[in-house]
């Protein structure tokens, strides 16, 4: 058994409507800041996944990013391995 | 002038309560999952800015962050690079 740590990137998909981005560029001007454009804020999930082989471990992954952390409809997601360790990790504090 | 696009990741400091990550973990026993743990969920931002070079870029990127994307006191921030243009690209949909 092994550990895996996966960082799940959950955006909206272009075209959608972004009010936390559009929030953010129109406070922009506040802070003296016109270089900055194309704002878009979404989430990011990390999360230790306990598996025999990376691919199990990912499947699970992608499986909760498109069934819990993403919505299809209006979002697209990515999946990325940060660390893989080789013995199971205590879960520490969460 | 060339155009950079950052991601940032904003997530919440080791030790730092974090009541989206454990709402996951309680959802996961409902989708049949208990192979994951030590979930944490924190923002990504992802942003274009207009500089002269990757330095002056960078530099935006990073006040951004400390100043407006992530609360220093409870949360941690990277700031990676994703993509560069020798052209000012136009802002598009936002």
């Amino acid at each position: 058994m092994a550990s895996f740590r996966y960082a799940v990137s959950v955006m909206p998909k272009p075209g959608i409507l972004d009010p936390q981005g559009r929030a953010v560029e129109q406070s922009l001007p506040h802070l003296g800041v016109d270089s900055v454009h194309a704002v878009r804020v979404g989430r990011r999930v990390e999360l230790t996944i306990d598996a025999a082989g990376e691919t199990d471990a990912r499947a699970v992954a992608e499986r909760l990013a498109g069934e819990l952390f993403a919505n299809p409809l209006i979002e697209t997601w990515s999946v990325e391995l940060v660390s893989a360790a080789s013995s199971v990790r205590s879960a520490g504090p969460a």
